[in-house]
Order: C-alpha cells, then sequence, then structure tokens
C-alpha cells in the first residue's frame, strides 16, 4: 500500500498493536512511539509491545505506550521490521495475525497481510512521518521528538551515507514542530557510557599499523573487557573503529573469544573485505567482511597481515 | 543591509576579493568558496585571500579561487569574520577598505562599510546560500557542496545545539543542489588524524573521577603530546572529551605548561564553571570556562577537587 491508502486503512481501524524489531534501536522505537501517539491523537487505542531488549538508552521515549496485559489488540503493526525472525521475543502469538508491516528496508518479506515500504527512506521515521501528515496534517511536539529519534538514530544524525535531502527536510520539519534536538542529540549522539570511553581509550591504545598506516589491527581482549568493565552493549559497532583513523584502507579489529578470534574487516572501495575474510572461510560484503580464526590473537595478527601481503603484494593503493 | 540589499550591491559591482577568519573553519572557508563561484557564475570577477593559516582539510575547497599575485580588487568583502582582530595574517592592506562584511556573529562590530549581518544562523553558510538565491535562484552542484561544508562544520554535522529548522532545511536543499555528503561528512566528521587519536586515547585513559562520577578531570601532558606525535591541531576541542562521558556535571581538562597548568572547566546547566574557575582568578561562561593554576599537574588536581568540595559540599546534583 502506498502513503495514501495505509493512511486511510490506519483511519478506517482501531485498537492497534505496535511491534519493534529485536535488538531495538531509535528508528524502530521512535516509529512506534511516533505512531502511537499519532494514532492517540486521532481519537483511536494504540500501544507498544513492551520489547524485552530494549536499552535505558531509548526507555523514555516509549514506555507510556507499553499496553496493558489485558490489551487484546483488533489489529497488529509493525515498523521497521524486515522479516519474521525479527520479531521481539515473546511476540511469538501475532506471528500469524500480523496486519501491517511499515518498513524501510527493500528486503522487507512482505510477511504482513499489508505492507508500506519504501526502501529509498534512509530511517522508517521518515514514512511515519508522511503517513501521520496524511492523517491529520500536523506533527505534535511529542511525535516531533520521536520521529528526530527515529531519523537521526539510523543516520548517525545525519552523517552517514544513507542520509538524504528527504531526511534532512523532514528533520526540519520536525524541529519546527518541537523536536527538543539539542537534548536528544547530546544523549544520543555526544553522551558515552564510561566503559565505552574506556574500552575505546584501550583499543585505539593497541592499535597496530601495517603497509604506512593503510592497514590498521585493533585487538579487543578479555583483559580489556574486563579493566573497562564493558559488557556486549559497549562493543556495539567497534569494527568501524580503526577505519576512522585518517589514511587507513583495511580496517580490522579482532576480538578474543573463549575458541579463537573473531575478525572484522572494514574497508574503503578500493580492497574487498570479502577476499581477505574469504581467506579464512568467512565472507560478507565488499567493504564489510568477518571470519573467525583459530589460535590466540598474535596469530591472528600475523595471520591477517601475511593474506593482506599475498592479496595486495604492493598495496599501492 | 538585508539579503534583497546586499544581493543587489553584489550585482552592482565587480572585482571581488574575500577574506575569510584567522584560523580559518570550514563555515569561513565554504562561505568563500561559495560566494566566489556564485560571483563568478554571474560573469563576475572574485577570488579568495590566502589564508596562510589554512590546514589540509579544507584546501581543495577553495585553491582555486586564490588570487592571483597581480589582482586589484575593486571591493573587499569578509565572509564569518567579526572583529577586525580576526582579519588573516598579510591582510591588514585592505583593513581600512573593507566594504562589506558577512556574518552571523551577533557580536560583529561592524567594522566594514556595509554589513550583512543575521545572527539567528548557525552557520554564516546559511546566509550566503539566501544571497545567492537572491542573487540567481538556483545552487550549483560547486556551490552546494562548499555550503554544504560551512553549515555541516559549524553544526559540528547537525549535532550541536545551534542547529536550527533553517539550518537542516537549507541542507536539505544543497543535497538536492549535488552537495557530495557521504564523502564531505567522511572527511569532516569521520576520520581522524593518528595523532588525535593516539591522544584521545591516552586522555581518555587518564581520566580521573570525583564525586561518583559527576567529576571528571582529564590530563594532558607534555609526555602525552610527544607520545601522540600531537600538534595544537591535535588539541583542538579537547575540553569537551570528559563531558562526553555518561554522568559527567563537570568536565576539567588540564594542561602542563612550561609554567603552571592550564585548566579548562565544561559543565552542564546544574553547576556554574565560572564560579569556579573565579576561584583561581580566571573565568568565562556559565557553562565553559577556564583558569591557569600555578604548579604541577597533581597539584592543580587537588587544587581543583578542593574548590569544588568548597562550592558544592553536597555534590548531590
Amino acid at each position: 500500500m502506498n502513503i495514501k491508502e495505509t493512511a486511510a486503512w490506519l483511519l478506517d481501524r482501531d485498537k492497534f498493536l505496535i511491534l519493534t524489531h529485536k535488538r531495538p534501536d531509535g528508528d524502530t522505537l521512535g516509529c512506534a512511539a511516533g505512531l502511537a501517539q499519532g494514532l492517540i491523537e486521532l481519537g483511536k487505542t494504540a500501544y507498544i509491545y513492551f520489547n524485552p531488549e530494549i536499552t535505558n538508552r531509548y526507555s523514555q521515549y516509549v514506555e507510556n505506550y507499553y499496553a496493558p496485559d489485558d490489551f487484546e489488540p483488533a489489529h497488529v503493526i509493525t515498523v521497521d521490521l524486515a522479516s519474521l525472525d525479527l520479531l521481539p521475543d515473546g511476540s511469538e502469538v501475532y506471528r500469524d495475525h500480523l496486519d501491517l508491516s511499515i518498513d524501510h528496508h527493500q528486503s522487507n518479506t512482505n510477511y504482513a497481510q499489508y505492507s508500506c515500504v519504501d526502501g529509498a527512506r534512509a530511517a522508517c521515521g521518515e514514512i511515519i512521518y508522511e503517513l501521520l501528515m496524511e492523517l491529520s496534517g500536523k506533527i505534535s511536539p511529542q511525535i516531533a521528538a520521536s520521529l528526530y529519534v527515529a531519523l537521526s538514530t539510523d543516520t548517525g544524525c545525519f552523517v552517514f551515507a544513507n542520509t538524504t535531502a528527504n531526511t534532512l527536510r523532514v528533520a526540519s520539519y520536525l524541529v519546527e514542530a518541537g523536536a527538543p534536538i539539542a537534548q536528544i542529540n547530546k544523549e544520543l549522539f555526544r553522551k558515552k557510557a564510561k566503559p565505552r570511553i574506556i574500552l575505546e581509550s584501550l583499543i585505539m591504545g593497541s592499535m597496530d599499523f601495517y603497509h604506512s598506516g593503510g592497514v590498521a589491527i585493533a585487538s579487543v581482549t578479555k583483559e580489556m573487557m574486563e579493566k573497562a568493565g564493558a559488557t556486549e552493549d559497549a562493543v556495539d559497532d567497534i569494527a568501524s573503529l580503526p577505519g576512522l583513523i585518517e589514511g587507513v584502507i583495511i580496517g580490522i579489529t579482532i576480538r578474543e573469544l573463549q575458541n579463537g578470534v573473531k575478525v572484522s574487516v572494514r574497508t574503503t572501495h578500493l580492497v574487498d573485505a570479502n577476499i581477505i575474510c574469504s581467506k579464512f572461510g568467512g565472507g560478507g560484503h565488499t567493504m564489510a567482511a568477518g571470519c573467525t580464526i583459530n589460535g590466540n590473537m598474535e596469530d591472528a595478527k600475523k595471520m591477517l597481515v601475511s593474506a593482506i601481503d599475498e592479496i595486495y603484494p604492493v598495496m599501492n593503493i
């Protein structure tokens, strides 16, 4: 369904339950909160399914919309949820009763009865914005805050390559509508938890460089994790760190596991990460791939460096 | 002059030289490049004064517009330049012949014959955008790239509290006009020089916490600077680091100098940085202040902690 059809579908119905995806991020949660609030403002009943994996970071945006235990939804909607294996824990009961999926993943598997998917949007929040504008022509400050969380999370606050003119335009409207962006930006993009800061500092300090700085290998050891008091939360997106250093073309992060070493390779378009990882039985995409190496951290480093030497004998890139 | 008047003024004239400010950033340089290109597209002659302090980061945006040695401007324009003490080195010859100042600093001292100042804009680039739209109604991809550099630099890529709905709206138009934001964002906001990364890692590792993590003191020693191979460039905005840690209300950075210790204090609105620094003969603003302490780094730390204890005996904030 397109925006108009989806808006009409919502307008004709009531008693909605909204599902967010596994390991929920700001996009799925911001969409859920914005949509719930928009439907409530239209006089409807709408709740959000409590996602057990939600982190403190985002609780404040959704906690007012959690469904009471005795709520029996007439219609179940998913937001930013590409396929059934991403249904949140405990929501299996709704698996065969999913009425509408609103999503920006081109890969959406059309698991719901109706789908409103626009793969050109950087954030699903852009689609919810269009829907709510179609439905009521206005955005309340509460909705604006939720949708701003959605847009900014999925674009790293408008810095990632997926950011489009539409993302920025919608963000501009949301600010006009009252989204408190100074506060949201500070909480989501300028603050880091202490374990993350300490871990980053240890990782950055451990960085080894090869090929005149074109290759960087960052190590994450069990000892570092302990020293930083870091849980899995703190390791989120850690594989992007070496690639942030000027001049690095191949940024590798190796992590010490109980058995062996987990390897993440990030490259610029000049080098194929997939080829490097496939040497070790792994794989992935051209610019992001992974593999596991049996051995200790020093072994892994040596093996990776010689694999790169072999593939790019003269690293004149 | 307002936008219309300034546009008319430019349209009536020719042979412009554009000056950027001392220690030039992306806003002043992006404005200069965007304005020069816009004037050239109108069939005029416009050059940028070579600012000797320009860094590699921004050279590519302005180097095509440098004035030849024999260029004799009929009109001199400054962009993003608030007062005469910010004139770039070597430009003193123009000091008494500044015709137009285009600026977003409310504090602009009206040093030029004409001024076009709008203190409500996060970046001076927003004003240049309006001017060029008034002049020709269109923005070429080259102009879009330069002005996007201006907007994104002054707002930390739309994350700082100065970002407005207008900033995001103009950014959206610039993307539509062809600004290559994926590339610019990566260069300006995702890449860090190696000395900066190493220095940050050392500083973060040196952090001391007091008052249950509400107060953080980061140390920058001469040894760290050497170890990181860091020049003054790498220390830019370093005072904001401790404040990025979750829970920190008073973020202090102390830097070892030849004689004494330079102290930067950053606070949330709950605490007055100015009061803390005035204890040591320094001062500044409510949320950002500085002072110098005679003594070594350990002395400075102790003195700062007891000053805070004294001012906030029960740091129950």
